[in-house]
């Protein structure tokens, strides 16, 4: 059996890949986190072919993201909604907004995020929510969890080395 | 020419995905961000066919997210860095680990993120920098930019709407 693609290594981001690794089906989720739900909202805003739309939007079914409910049925209509695990793509979808925003909008920012009550726009980035910090300070490294493979053993320091080895090493 | 994909309306997803919409592609700047800098390094690491590692590569490189430096001539080799929008990208990664860590990890988290200085598990959020709000606030909605196109301005209230849409309205 030919593989298509990369080997599951149990890498959460490769799992996350998975599902949405596809630029149509990330389209689909940062439409349906803004609101769509109808088969022809999706098709419009996205000007995608509906036999496309209609294979993606059932492989998000499957992967449990999204979930279908029939609404009319003369004529048959259904309608998405986002599964709790699809709405957390939700900082996906910022994290990459911001990104785009940062770099590939020499033009200036089309898309913003807004506090509706302040009128203020947000300035997105990723923190840890028991300190505070932002991750982008080289303090924070990924590190084997306690599901960790074989594989991603040797490819990351185990999680609990750190304090030990400020310990013992300063 | 047939368009093979969606139609660049300016959304600064669309435009991140146009560069990264692609499994292969985060995986690399996922070992990139996490050290790799050799081609044989990340082909081992992702177990991909030179051809194709060398061609996502080159990709990146043309798209300003990575920087090739030959640092031997006999035999050639090169090594990859991240420019700064490369490097950029490492909230996306984060988001993206958070979200497979929740729901796409049934047996346990296999990679995490962790302070090296206290050894301390992080979790990962997306927050306003400035009022530090978490973004999964309803509060924080989409709104159109300064350089929103007419398609966007249609589908986006505008950033201004909200303050004043609260003071005449309630």
């Amino acid at each position: 059996m030919k593989r298509s693609g990369p080997a599951d290594t149990g890498c959460p981001v490769l799992r996350s890949l998975k599902h949405v690794g596809d630029t149509w089906t990330f389209l689909i989720l940062r439409d349906a986190l803004a609101g769509a739900t109808r088969f022809d909202e999706f098709q419009k805003n996205l000007d995608i072919a509906p036999n496309i739309l209609s294979g993606r939007l059932k492989a998000l079914e499957e992967a449990g993201l999204m979930e279908r409910r029939r609404y009319s049925e003369h004529p048959p209509r259904d309608e998405y909604s986002l599964t709790e695990s699809g709405r957390g793509f939700k900082p996906v979808l910022q994290a990459m907004l911001a990104w785009g925003n940062r770099h590939f909008a020499p033009e200036g920012e089309s898309v913003v995020i807004v506090d509706r009550e302040t009128g203020k726009q947000a300035d997105p980035v990723m923190v840890d929510r028991i300190s505070g910090r932002q991750l982008s300070d080289p303090v924070f490294a990924q590190a084997a969890g306690p599901a960790a493979s074989e594989r991603l053993r040797r490819r990351y320091p185990s999680m609990n080395q750190f304090p030990e080895h400020r310990e013992t090493d300063r």
